[in-house]
């Protein structure tokens, strides 16, 4: 790609782990809320995604969006996911037709699927011989408001496609962390996504073809009940990890 | 049922469907945005789903709701529907739960999947021989940004019911006409949903035992693409209208 790609929510552990895999593979233009600590490598500006002139100044001659910021706790109070999840994913997709942008790739969550992890299925789902597997075609099943306000994004990147024809990927991230996966966690050890696996996925997302997809984001963990089929099927994903290699923080399993 | 239903929304022509049918089968508590022209035959009040103190004195007290308040213009910019479609609709669920309200019918509609019409399947899938259905599983597929935020209703009920237990159903509301099905207009006569079908439709939601349904409002027309299937099933709906008996504005073929 020729134009830049925007990353909104830089300043967050996915944009870290995206900027840290293939920051050297795309021309970046980095949105983050607050002033970043360190001087960014790539052009950026500050400020929110619910302020129409920022949105307009950061949308403008930009290929493609990766679209992160928001508020990222499950807990989040509805007043604060309505504005800065669901209004400012909005104000995104609006900015984003209007200015010809080629791909939406939205940071969806796992939680906008946390209430299918009902008491009855747990802890069993989360085990290794569980076949229990959620592939993005079920209906949304939020645990949170937050997550609500995740399933909303997705169906606006829904509508933002099919009028207007704009690519649309929906990433249902699970547990992103850096370095080992969560420790004595069993949820977080299906749902665990490595920081290469992260940067890899959402270059999947920025190159491959496609018109609407709902994806998973997670490594290949022995333990997962998310399908991972969509994401290697039509994006080409090829995760290197899995949190079974691992023995608490210590890898036992190399790849 | 010994404590009164809430109706939102009671000014608009669902109201006046069910309220004409089943005005008498309950003691109804009205919600009316604007001052009625006639006094109700109801126990009432007047203000807006965004306005705390007000829904507060409506749900106060009620063992169900049946929630049609909300913008209904399929053209309705965002920021209506953001705030009197979605946060509406947040507004009334939270005090729902707040004051054990035992089940809680809300008004989504054919516009949550009015993409699946696409220039390939139309106008084929109006017509009676064509097998083409949507039965409440598929995704939400919205064709404007009103039907966006009927999908965001049906996902917050999703979280109310399965946070809350409160029992849910989404009606996915078709053509809702007085007297003949909608003339020269084949998606109409394929949504249809008469007057009386309406008023029973809603008093199976008030009647049936269930859990979380998403089911589809309109009568047993010949031309469908929506099933009935669960609306029949699990609610006990008995619809006695067809607009294929209809030449126009003349029943031709009495029920």
């Amino acid at each position: 790609m020729d134009d830049p790609v925007l990353l909104t929510g830089a300043g967050g552990n996915v944009g870290e782990a995206i900027l840290g895999g293939i920051g050297d593979e795309y021309d970046w233009r980095l949105m983050f809320h607050s002033p970043p600590a360190d001087e960014p490598d790539h052009e950026y500006l500050v400020g929110d995604v619910t302020d129409d002139e920022t949105v307009q100044a950061a949308v403008d001659g930009v290929s493609a969006i990766i679209h992160l910021a928001g508020d990222p706790r499950p807990s989040a109070p509805w007043k604060s996911v309505l504005s800065n999840n669901i209004d400012g994913t909005q104000k995104m997709y609006e900015a984003a037709v209007e200015h010809d942008v080629e791909r939406f790739v939205y940071a969806s969550s796992n939680h906008a699927v946390g209430a299918y992890e009902t008491d009855e299925r747990t802890p069993e789902m989360y085990r290794p011989n569980d076949e229990f597997r959620l592939d993005g075609t079920e209906l949304p099943r939020p645990g949170n408001l937050y997550g609500v306000s995740k399933a909303t994004g997705e169906v606006l990147g829904r509508y933002y496609h099919d009028e207007h024809g704009i690519k649309v990927c929906n990433v249902r991230i699970g547990n992103l962390t850096e370095g080992h996966p969560p420790i004595d966690y069993e949820r977080g050890q299906a749902m665990w996504l490595s920081y290469r696996d992260c940067a890899h996925l959402h270059e999947c997302t920025l190159e491959a073809d496609y018109d609407f997809e709902i994806v998973y984001g997670i490594s290949d963990n022995e333990r997962k009940y998310y399908s991972l089929e969509r994401a290697k099927d039509v994006l080409g994903y090829e995760p290197m990890d899995n949190s079974a290699e691992w023995d608490g923080d210590e890898r036992v399993d190399a790849n």
